[in-house]
């Protein structure tokens, strides 16, 4: 980390492209270095200039006396390339590059040759096309005038009003801010995963917050934030999350795996907090920094009152925690004080109790206390009352707040406020609370939300060590049908090589024989002992059903040979030239849920395998799971409880339930063959029946490509 | 509208209960009354004081001068009642009752006492079990010395905090407020129709906010809210969205018209914006009193980065809103100002431009001008950041603010703020935007839900008059089998009389033949040409299933005669004394998608239409739309659009599409039969299969009751 930490605690900075002109970028950052707080040495760089800002205009960086960490570009972007090397003969550490006009219009070459000149100097480069950074701790403002809250999570994003706005949900907070607000932009030398791990080193750091548009290296930032996670809570909204476009699709699993719920659960995977909104960056981040942990999902809610015991305890249920009864214990003893109350069982319901102490303090650690309660939520009109409506705090509600702090502290379980008065500014208890690190919100849905991504983070972190490590195998140990097939040039699997492989690694398909002639056919459908599916096999042939190769129910020895030469036939008109292998002969798998399984290569963090309610329904639904390859059986099992129609594995009416241990034990075989296969980008088993006899994949496709 | 008017603005109030002691509400009562700027005369009610509030304090209402207008009642709950009567021998309007331990905590005699006591006297109640009222243009503040914010919405509330923060969110928001805050409670008699009718009657209420935990008569609300919502938007949140206990569940219907979504879907049909939290009631409601109203869903977005343009845009897709291309002339016009700019499409991208005037008003002029667009939404940093960053507003954009609100008169078009300064209070442009009549809020979603409320109100008033009023016809015309079946005291029809039922009322029925021997079940299998379904025929056996009672794909004349000894063997096992018919013979109906058709009655609104996918998927996917009965050829028409699996009804793979006309004639039958017919409770058509020949209902259950 010494040449990051260099670039990130600079004790001198450059601004290239200095100017006096108050419209250019140039302009503001000096002013932003000369008339701040910070203590290093600046130095301007102008060819056209003797002075900037009353000092020393240089001619280049390589003229300036003294060393210099970092530097601030902003000229056009055709001469930053020759800017860097001149960096380089520097030994400047680092570049933060304003510079727009690279790869984000279309400059494709421009930016290689900038990442060419990063790494041949050694010159790390910040961005470009980014507004600029705020080490708020080194003083070191260069965001174009604006500062940033200060405080203890590390930012990174891809907008700066967005980092503009997250630094004001700070402000408005009260008790989070910004270590580093460091623009990433068009990552060409330094990635998310390299900022990510430099964060985890820093002492001044104690959370991240993420704003990704998208990643180079997606794959290389979950093996990081898997690390980082375990220490410090990383909070990421991505956007673009309706957007269309994700290349061509050729299988049923491509068609409900390409959008932002496969980077969402890879996220989760690696103990990452993903957020739906940027409104939640900040307010989550804040409950991940400031709170315990807690160790699941059982809430408890203190109101006082009906209307927010009911709307709390909707916005607990709708997202998905658990409002667990209290212990006998505890239901005695509130019992016991509160001789008169509406609901005492959770929510607790303290309307009409006299004494704040005994409704905010004593009950609060009764619940706390409860072995069947993770966490508190108080919501309502709580410790503000009287100083909002008649101005006078008194003392007893602030003692009460700053008790409350020291609770959390002893018990070791968060509690989070959603107050009515967070909006108006106007308790000065709320403004204790916050300075004892209990998080108080504005709305009951932001509480709802930090409370879910502690409860995530809290399960995360008690099964982390049975998750993926997100770390692929190098390739050495393919197939010999995959290496085989590359070798004659083909990137399709035909379904009889495809099912042979997947039969390889243990996954159950249903028996299939290849007949050449129509005896051969007959002899495989005796076997079978009943109705048979028939289906063209050839490499030339990749869809069957648009092709008439597909027949079905097909019973008795009549019925084969008629179906063998209708398929012939069907397969002759539709593509006269194709090499017919012969007919896949396979027994009809009886009635069960049909499931879909497959693999694609995520553009930005490679092979995620997909589970999903299949057949008819697939793209009807669209009820799928995801999960970074490799999957463990712990990263499995969880991706089954994430498909929506539960009920539908559980087997609805007279259907048989899915045998959840073999679906784990087939998503597994599946991550094992695509990760010794790297060349695979495409598998698709669709469907999987779950029958009442086990599991049985029915038909199955491969696509290959080379990187 | 007299009486109420005598109540909503009082010219002498009596507070019975009146006190001297601080600790006490009829103390804070007569404390809010006499020190605040009210106008009207004030009257202590104690039989136990000679003065209160050192004023004569009479023994009864009766015993007081003058004319008392309303009264506010806060004794014990068992002299409520007597109170009452008392206030009928004086004329008294209404009586506002703080007082709880009514039906709430199960005290339902005396509710009923005090009904009674409400409808004799003619005395109006509002409540009882609320914390109170507060008329704030008539300085009526009777909410325990909390005053409301004043404004122009009239507010309905059954939980008093939650009243308190919806005047708190107003007072934030600074551009709405209340012109009654009214406490609904027990609505023992004022019920939630007559506080809607009154608020369309009154001059200084624009629009109505609607917290409500349970109706007595959700049907007289929707009939109400109907005629309201023409002229004055209505907000509601309805919560225990998620709470369980509906009651027995019988059929399929009812197990997937259990929740929230059957009252929101009502809410919706009457033109009523139902909003999922309640810090969203205020902002909508804003929205819905400032803003024109839109024609549709279109909306541009006007920003200065690309990151809020790519959160903003994911924000409107997720909530279903469209994100129109702007036309040809606006695109061009818009390239002639802005040389360089990444995004000149929707969403406006203007970073980098150097004029306010140019970015935040002539663009969204151009915008608001195009045809294509119904709405705007500026989104990002506009308009604040010098005044924010640097402190000073220049005079440049609260100008351009004034313009803007002069620009959305002229246009006609609604123009909302997502604005990242809104939080800090810090712009004087935007406070100028919010006197300007244009919503400016804090959060992108918060705005977004706003404009998904503003088309949504738009499209209803442009279809009003195509959708039910949802009056149902007497019951006069019933159905002859109905009124049978209530004669014999039974509650539930058989499939036989259910289907012919049905099919009478034009309903598609699989065609049925009920046989009562073997031979004419043999004689209808060969009528229908194919495999025959065979259920048991008795009124006796209502779970048939559970009986062994259905016989599918039964072929051939020896299988059908063994599989009507099997039927009639295995009833006379499950039911000896069971009384057989018969057996009901169909023909198999073809592959289709299968949906579920129904009628549950629910006990707020009363009888309600679902439809959604059926069959074996019908509990696993839940996927459901209701409407409250009648429903016209619109209702029918918008229900189907509300159905999640849209591809399902669209026909996936080799299954044909749902005929959507043929559907919509159906649930409009279904509605004539359970409108003509209120002894129905239930009704179950599970499924109705969508085959290449059109709907056919193959099952059908109905169930009654008597009021």
């Amino acid at each position: 980390m010494g040449q990051l930490g260099r670039v990130f605690d600079p004790r001198s900075i450059a601004v290239i492209g200095a100017s006096d002109n108050p419209e250019k970028r140039g302009y503001r950052a000096m002013l932003d270095l000369v008339e701040s707080e910070y203590e290093g040495r600046v130095y301007a760089v102008n060819p056209n200039r003797e002075q900037v800002f009353e000092r020393t205009a240089y001619a280049s960086v390589h003229d300036i006396p003294g060393e210099v960490d970092l530097v601030f570009v902003t000229i056009p972007a055709a001469y930053v390339p020759d800017a860097i090397y001149e960096c380089g003969k520097k030994d400047v550490a680092g570049a933060v590059i304003n510079t727009a006009g690279f790869g984000e219009v279309g400059e494709d070459t421009l930016e290689e040759r900038l990442a060419e000149a990063a790494a041949e100097t050694g010159v790390r480069i910040l961005g470009p096309n980014i507004e600029g950074v705020d080490f708020p701790h080194r003083n070191v403002h260069l965001l174009g005038g604006i500062r940033t809250t200060p405080g203890h999570l590390g930012m990174l994003t891809q907008s700066g009003n967005i980092g503009h706005q997250l630094s004001v949900d700070a402000q408005d907070s009260g008790n989070v801010g910004f270590s580093y607000n460091i623009g990433v932009g068009n990552e060409t030398d330094i990635e998310f995963h390299e900022y990510l791990t430099f964060l985890d080193s820093d002492d001044m750091t104690n959370g991240v917050v993420v704003y990704v548009e998208g990643m180079n290296d997606g794959r290389a930032f979950l093996q990081a934030a898997k690390r980082v996670s375990r220490e410090k809570p990383v909070v990421v909204h991505k956007s673009g999350r309706t957007s269309a476009g994700k290349g061509s699709v050729k299988s049923h699993t491509a068609s409900i795996a390409g959008d932002v719920d496969v980077l969402e659960s890879a996220y989760r995977q690696a103990g990452v907090q993903p957020v739906e909104n940027i409104d939640l960056l900040v307010p989550v981040a804040e409950a991940l920094t400031n709170a315990p942990i807690p160790e699941g999902p059982r809430i408890a809610v203190l109101t006082d009152g009906g209307g927010h015991a009911t709307v709390t305890a909707d916005a607990l249920k709708r997202a998905g925690l658990d409002l667990p009864d209290l212990s006998d214990g505890t239901q005695a003893t509130l019992e016991e004080i509160y001789e008169l109350s509406p609901s005492l069982d959770n929510p607790v319901d303290v309307m009409g109790a006299a004494d704040h102490e005994v409704m905010w303090y004593d009950t609060a650690r009764y619940i706390l206390e409860d072995p069947n309660v993770d966490a508190l939520l108080v919501a309502g009109a709580a410790l503000g009352y009287e100083e909002c409506w008649a101005g006078d705090p008194g003392e007893r509600d602030p003692e009460i707040a700053r008790k409350l702090g020291e609770l959390v502290d002893e018990v070791g379980k968060p509690v989070v406020f959603a107050s009515m008065w967070e909006e108006l500014n106007c308790s000065t208890a709320l403004e204790q609370l916050a300075a004892n690190r209990v998080p108080v919100y504005e709305r009951i849905d932001t509480a709802v939300s930090a409370l879910r991504a502690l409860a995530d983070y809290g399960t995360h972190l008690a099964t982390v060590d049975r998750k993926s490590d997100f770390v692929l195998p190098d390739g050495s140990n393919a197939h010999p049908t995959v290496t085989a097939a590359l070798d004659e040039d083909r990137s399709t699997l035909t379904e009889f090589e495809s099912k042979e492989l997947l039969a390889d690694y243990g996954v159950p398909i249903a028996p299939f024989e290849l007949a050449e002639t129509a005896p051969e056919a007959r002899k495989a459908a005796a076997e079978f002992d009943g109705p048979v599916a028939m289906k063209i096999a050839s490499r030339d042939i990749v869809h069957k059903s648009e092709a008439g190769g597909v027949e079905l129910d097909v019973a008795g020895q009549e019925a084969v040979t008629e179906a063998f030469d209708r398929l012939l036939t069907r397969a002759n008109e539709y593509d006269p030239s194709a090499e017919i292998e012969g007919v896949l002969v396979s027994p009809m798998v009886g009635d069960g849920i049909e499931l879909i399984v497959g693999v694609t290569d995520d553009p930005e963090i490679g092979p995620v395998v997909t589970c999903g309610i299949g057949g008819v329904l697939v793209e009807a639904l669209d009820d799928a799971a995801f999960r970074a390859l490799p999957v463990t059986e712990y990263d499995a099992r969880r991706m089954l409880d994430d498909i929506d129609a539960q009920a539908l594995l559980d087997g609805p009416r007279d259907l048989p339930s899915v045998d959840r241990s073999e679906l784990i034990d087939l998503l597994r075989s599946v991550s094992d063959l695509v990760s010794e296969n790297p060349a695979i980008l495409e598998l698709d088993i669709n469907p999987v029946i779950a029958t009442a006899d086990g599991l049985s994949a029915v038909d199955a496709s491969i696509e290959m490509g080379r990187d």
